[in-house]
């Protein structure tokens, strides 16, 4: 490796010489003095190229943004009048006594200041993703994701790597992507569903993080076409209330790490790590509109699920009345649900599932699942599919299954809320919708 | 959760009533006694109904393989002449006092004990892959990528989410399947090159861990259509060999995890955990051409690349010489590497690149990559293909990308050659191949 020190530990390093690797953020020339900003991943720090190193000086007149140089120089502490105290090494600056250019850069397509539009963000992404604020943003993604599976590997769960390419026997359907497959038509996953819980019966407690598709129409700032599925399903429950105390424990345990690594992004972007309650308050769906009408006077206790405006109104109710950034709706009426989907013996027409809700949306759908063989079939057909077509997961509960539930989410919903981002495709490294995939599709 | 003891900790509960949950293994009708061998992700365990308990005696005369059952039962040491010393709890008996049914089974396919060819195997899936042999393996697999993810999250490298949708203007090429994308023809991504790269122009250190494809005709027992990449690119190299000393460390990690988590497995396996040397070997290809025809006296000096025979006798090679089970080969013709790969500027026309290989074949390609934007254009044109293609991927070398590199490796080919797995098919829960997605395909 270059021998370098980080940028964010150039503190340590005050009164001495060091070597740095990075990239020129900013580059100011005032004549005698030219000024870098060098960053790397760790921060950025400024050097300052005095005249009287010729050599040091010759380099810095011909470097532009973008380039990636290594650099020789002494850290010094700044005169207290040019102390910028908020900023990662405000009180040092590094005085440059020699550069060498690791690669060149061709002319920046925007100056870095502009405000870009999402199109042009999108269409710069291999340059714009190295601006501060998307470096938050997929560091944070990286370590939801870390925590996730940290936490399930600490339940013993085991991880299972789902397939994406399916046949017509599983969840084809409408919103399938259509492949060419060897003369055949297959189809790309909406979800590792079927896979998680034919894996109950092998480690009784799996989860799985992967890709999933959806060929959906919409240009929504909530909906991607490619997005990570973060998945689990676990067997022996006694209902979905085994499955939301394991989301609880979960998103605890989220943001208790969230906390350690990344206050910091957290504050650059503004937002706060939401408190995860020992309990998140849970209300069935009929209650929750029964509360909404009583509240607000708006009567939505006939239809089968929440409105958007219902979603934004539940976690506003849930924040003021129960302190919690979170709430879960369960029962859903059994016909708005999937045909794997428990009915609840005491309730019925209603599911054992729930959603779970965040900042005014859905990031979670769950519940408990059918896992006796007979009754799934009369399931699969009472939605008007044919049990034939789901031949291969079938075999999972004509051979024994364990009462099971589970829960998925879209890892960059999760992220987007977190952080508060109004469109999704900002917490998606490289975004595909109808009209991109990385370019604009030709028409 | 339905409260029970895990079958692997019944050692604890000797003397005590204890409450048990899993699938029956085998059942065993003796007239009077009725011995079941209950299974759960933690062991198994006998089980014996004495005629004594008659509501046990009746629902033990029904159940049948795969039931899915709660049992609840005294905890007793077997006589003496009756331990089975080298099974998990072979010196204990369960003497059942309750069954309850959570789950029926149908009548089984075949008999548990009938060897099953692949096909057969790989039809029944969702009821062959509890068996104890597709459970080590997938337990390893699990902690392998763990392991994988571990070694880099503590080295300081960002997880990255790499999109598997892409346009024409990424690695497409007569290996990729289509999808029809809106109107569009879209491929399904052969590896995260791209991505890898571009996001070390943002975080510097990256890893990413998803499935990739491809659309080869192949029916080996080596390859796949679908397979799990497990990938990793990092910045401010000095040449190929940091690359392949980040490699060493990460294998050794991953060993040192796997005694630590599934010897346990491996013994059942009949197979050992290869041990990794400080330094694992790394002859150049012509080197090691060299060495053969000395050896040997067969002549592949000439060769560009390595044969599969080749490929064994140096691994027999590396073992015999230097006690090492992993040997790195180096210095491949430019002519069989990818457009992005970095010539020696020492040894012109060979790659600053290698490949590993292990128990005779290679477990991973890597290398150096092209850092330098018109270096990079005019190895795409050299190639013969047309850097317009590569607009979006180019971007992130046109705006500066400090010298790179990286490698990749198949989840599944490790998973089967670390156990001694004879077709990588047996390394892949549900693998994907010219005639099955699941199901075989109809003609």
């Amino acid at each position: 490796m270059i021998e370098r020190t980080k940028i964010g530990e150039l503190k340590e390093k005050v009164g001495q010489e060091v070597t740095l690797a990075g990239w020129v953020d900013v580059r100011r020339d005032h004549g005698k003095l030219i000024f870098i900003d060098l960053r790397d991943v760790s921060g950025k720090v400024q050097m300052v190229v005095l005249p009287n190193h010729e050599e040091a000086q010759r380099v810095a007149q011909e470097i532009r943004p973008e380039w990636v140089i290594k650099v020789k120089g002494l850290v010094n502490k700044r005169p207290e009048k040019m102390i910028k105290a908020d900023q990662l090494n405000g009180d040092l600056e590094m005085e440059v006594l020699d550069i060498e250019v690791l690669s060149q850069a061709k002319e920046m397509p925007f100056d870095p200041d502009t405000e870009l539009n999402l199109d042009t963000y999108l269409d710069h992404l291999p340059l714009t993703l190295r601006g501060d604020r998307p470096k938050a943003i997929f560091k944070v993604q990286a370590n939801i994701i870390r925590a996730f599976r940290e936490f399930f590997t600490k339940e013993e769960f085991t991880e299972i790597q789902a397939p994406k390419l399916i046949g017509d026997d599983a969840e084809g359907g409408a919103n399938s992507f259509d492949i060419e497959y060897f003369g055949h038509t297959a189809h790309l996953a909406q979800s590792p569903q079927f896979y998680k819980q034919i894996m109950v019966g092998i480690f009784e407690k799996v989860f799985t993080t992967g890709n999933v598709y959806r060929a959906e129409k919409h240009s929504t700032s909530r909906h991607l076409n490619e997005y990570t599925s973060i998945d689990a399903e676990m067997g022996f429950i006694t209902d979905h209330t085994d499955v939301m105390k394991t989301e609880n424990r979960l998103l605890k345990y989220i943001m208790d790490e969230l906390k350690k690594c990344c206050q910091k992004e957290f504050d650059f972007m503004g937002t706060e790590i939401p408190t995860v309650l020992e309990n998140i308050p849970a209300l069935k769906l009929r209650e929750a509109q029964e509360i909404i009408k009583k509240e607000t006077g708006e009567d939505y206790t006939q239809e089968p699920d929440l409105e958007p405006q219902n979603e934004r109104w539940l976690c506003e109710y849930a924040k003021k009345e129960y302190g919690s950034d979170f709430i879960f709706i369960t029962h859903f009426p059994m016909s708005k649900r999937p045909m794997y989907t428990y009915e609840d013996e005491n309730d019925q027409g209603y599911a054992k599932g729930f959603d779970l809700l965040f900042r005014g949306v859905e990031i979670t759908t769950g519940g408990q699942r059918v896992h006796d063989y007979d009754q799934l079939v009369a399931a699969i057909k009472a939605k008007g599919l044919d049990p034939e077509k789901f031949t291969y997961y079938l075999q999972a509960f004509k051979y024994g299954m364990p009462p099971h539930g589970g829960f998925g989410m879209g890892l960059e919903r999760l992220t987007a809320k977190l952080l508060g981002l109004e469109n999704v495709k900002e917490a998606t490294l490289f975004p595909r919708d109808l009209n991109r995939i990385d370019t604009l599709l030709s028409k």
